[in-house]
């Protein structure tokens, strides 16, 4: 039986990279697509508790079948795999996002929210994000590299709560150079908002950023994307900061 | 100089726990608080990109000034930052949340994803959750734990980009035992959507859930919670599975 592949995103059903993704994804197993109707990127690990949600029927080939929820891309996970999966997803696929998810970008990303939440279910999960904002990126490179990363979590499976936040570099060459395991490089957005006055005299806020990093050495995302390596850094569910737990439990001994 | 504490929470600007943190806050230190307007549960990490934020004044007094933020908890610890604190905020507190965030409930609360937003941009920050939903809560048994949390931190700073995800247990018998440094533990939310059909023949689902965690031991926060004992975890916004990362690169070794 060919493998069924759930297949998300977070800049919405619409979206260039969702249907390279998809174009991959047919070529080794059954396709289920539940993509938010609408750009929902930021929208990190948020979920819609309060309301209902809706579904809508996009196509449904006999291979693959397209929907689209009025909700988060954690939602569209949830809502996929009770409804609109026939079997068990053999695999959980997100993006591919228009714009980086190296980095802290992943605490942000709608695109990885989805791909921890399918982890955290004990499904296999990968992000894919290349680094390219525009609408009309060119996503030709990245489908080789996507293809086999897909087909090695397929053979081999991942560790129970680890998914793999794979982020694809542009290259001016048009050479990829490889795939790199990589950690979570460390860095933070300068966040500046701008501030502006209504015709009503209130002020109302826009928010702008640069992105800060100083933490791109090789065993880093950040280091191999500007290398012009694919970064893969395998995700955990579990916050806990362990590199830090003996520290906290020395400084902090008197409380415990 | 008084410490100056930033407060935000994901319940609201007008939720009891809120103000029960406040409460305490004012005895340490000089308080900004920026609440989101309306109830933001669920919300995670995510924030407000592509509109303008609003802010609304509440109160301000010498030593505690109030506001709300028509945001997410990330976007009020961001803008508040930026224009509602006359100087770097010594610490950060989110709180305290009506309901638990123990265990895989970190995931999606926006509570600790304004704590981690403040812990990335390099700040010291707490978050604050009590294990009772209802919006009349008695954070009584809370208030002298969660103070000498709070002066704790003040006193010894927390490692760069680690925050603590507290959680105080409901005590039966009215007595909490102790503060316990614990590690997340492994758990899910099995999820069942409720379909329904609106009077014009159209599916729409609810959300339910249950909770579902068989790791319970002495050094989880459930464990402890379950106890009656404090959990304190100590949280990262570092996502990389350094606990499984050999055996990535072992099992996916021709990859890279």
């Amino acid at each position: 039986m060919r493998p069924l592949i759930m297949i998300t995103n977070d800049d919405g059903v619409g979206a260039k990279g969702l249907q390279a993704l998809v174009s991959v994804a047919r070529n080794i197993g059954d396709v289920v697509v539940m993509a938010p109707s609408k750009n929902s990127s930021g929208l990190a690990h948020s979920f819609t508790g309060g309301q209902p949600l809706r579904v809508n029927i996009i196509s449904e080939e006999k291979d693959c079948k397209v929907y689209s929820c009025e909700g988060t891309p954690v939602d569209c996970v949830k809502i996929c795999e009770q409804f609109f999966c026939e079997r068990r997803p053999n695999i959980v696929l997100s993006g591919i996002n228009h714009g980086s998810n190296a980095s802290i970008n992943v605490l942000y990303s709608g695109t990885m929210g989805a791909v921890m939440e399918a982890s955290a279910n004990g499904l296999n999960a990968i992000g894919f994000s290349l680094l390219d904002h525009d609408e009309d990126a060119d996503f030709t490179l990245s489908l080789p590299f996507v293809r086999i990363i897909i087909e090695a979590v397929l053979k081999k499976s991942l560790p129970d709560g680890v998914s793999l936040n794979v982020n694809i570099p542009v290259v001016s060459d048009g050479v990829i150079k490889g795939i790199r395991l990589c950690r979570e490089s460390r860095a933070c957005w300068k966040d500046s908002y701008v501030k502006r006055i209504d015709p009503q005299g209130r002020p109302y806020y826009w928010l702008t950023g640069r992105f800060e990093c100083n933490d791109n050495g090789d065993d880093t995302d950040q280091g191999a994307l500007e290398n012009g390596y694919v970064s893969v850094v395998p995700t955990t569910t579990d916050y806990t900061a362990y590199k830090e737990f003996d520290i906290i439990r020395n400084d902090y001994g008197e409380l415990f």
